[in-house]
């Protein structure tokens, strides 16, 4: 058996996340194993490096899968492309040793979140940023971010739904840029909780919209208790970047 | 009577262009003056600067419209985009003198058309730019497009379907630049025959793709014979950027 590694891009906006799911809902993963039980001529599962909700697109998306499919890797990507949707690509592939996997064998993951901060909402930016109407103060989402970088217990940024033994993560990168009317959080972990990019970007649009104090989202941290950070950001300004391995 | 000039972005991908059709097609215009009439109580009709094919996107489209509405223009564009679905807002409103005519007082219009330039499609973009799987030759193609800057009869670049007294326009400048995996081409000019940009686009990427010499643009110019030119470039690269007056 041949262990494949494939990287993919994908617009997220109608699947129901990455992870299969009762009922035949449309998923990344559904659509994925469809295209290569075509290819392979038989059922092949694959495992993934995250686990992207409802509405999450990635440009670095990491894929693996045991195969005894014959094709050279370097036409793995042509064949499934020319299989996918244009929603969902494969950007490289390549044979890995046996003991690779997807998302145990990650270092780190980034994943980059897009605000548009503008007065008025863009029909052009729509689909893969979160539209602000008002000014977002980057310097203090950037002395806030501060607190949340370094090895922590992480509770107070995961929502419930995916239990887990330990919180602790090491955030090794939360920086937070502006590039014209655009504001982008980009965040590098050893790994997330659940929704925890999406609720660390809400609570710190918080600090952006001065509803809270930068010093703040350290006692936040400290606190352990989801109930004190902010919301949930909405899905579609989230993207998985880039998986290092 | 108030003559209201707005200023428009849209994504084009749903509707069967700006204009009007009949049969009840999704049109940018038809939305529009369904949202103004819903505001203003009675039937408002617009005028707008370019009439941008199905597929084709905008960022800086004008119109305008006569009416006895009596809301604050800086009123328009909340009320406007508060009934606007999506991928149609209002960025800009204004009141202008009665003789301002969005299509015939504007001096230039800009386009700019986008071309993702990679080995692989990409999900991410695949709604905004035109994928080009072959290396483009950008150099060519800047030499080629110094052939059509200036005033031309540029029939050779005008599909059938809309017949115009004089193909002669003004086109003050046409850029060709590399932008990583992008390639992006700007055009300003006084006026566009029909599908023009697209025109120039086609044929410039068979420059950029070495089966046309730079040199033979200049050639199909003077022809002012549209068999000689490129393939009319596909809608979603097209983007209406700005109108001045």
């Amino acid at each position: 058996m041949r262990n494949i590694k494939v990287v993919l891009a994908y617009d997220g906006t109608r699947y129901c996340g990455f992870q299969k799911q009762p009922g035949g809902l449309p998923t990344v993963q559904g659509v994925l194993e469809e295209s290569l039980a075509r290819l392979a001529g038989r059922e092949i599962r694959v495992t993934a490096a995250g686990r992207t909700d409802a509405g999450v697109h990635a440009r670095g998306q990491v894929v693996n899968f045991f195969t005894d499919w014959t094709v050279p890797t370097d036409r793995v990507v042509a064949a499934l492309n020319g299989l996918l949707p244009d929603d969902i690509a494969a950007l490289a592939a390549e044979e890995v040793p046996a003991a690779f996997h997807a998302r145990k064998s990650a270092r780190t993951k980034t994943y980059v979140y897009t605000v548009y901060n503008a007065p008025v909402r863009h029909p052009l930016h729509r689909l893969y940023a979160l539209h602000v109407d008002r000014p977002l103060d980057v310097d203090g989402m950037r002395a806030a971010v501060a607190h949340l970088a370094g090895r922590h217990d992480f509770s107070s940024f995961q929502n419930t739904g995916r239990p887990v033994a330990s919180a602790v993560r090491h955030l090794y990168e939360g920086r937070v840029e502006r590039d014209g009317p655009f504001v982008r959080f980009t965040f590098r972990a050893d790994g997330f909780l659940y929704q925890m990019v999406r609720i660390m970007v809400g609570t710190l649009l918080e600090v952006g919209l001065g509803r809270l104090q930068p010093d703040a989202v350290g006692a936040i941290l400290v606190a352990r208790d989801r109930a004190q950070a902010g919301p949930t950001a909405a899905p579609h300004g989230l993207c998985l970047e880039h998986v290092e391995y």
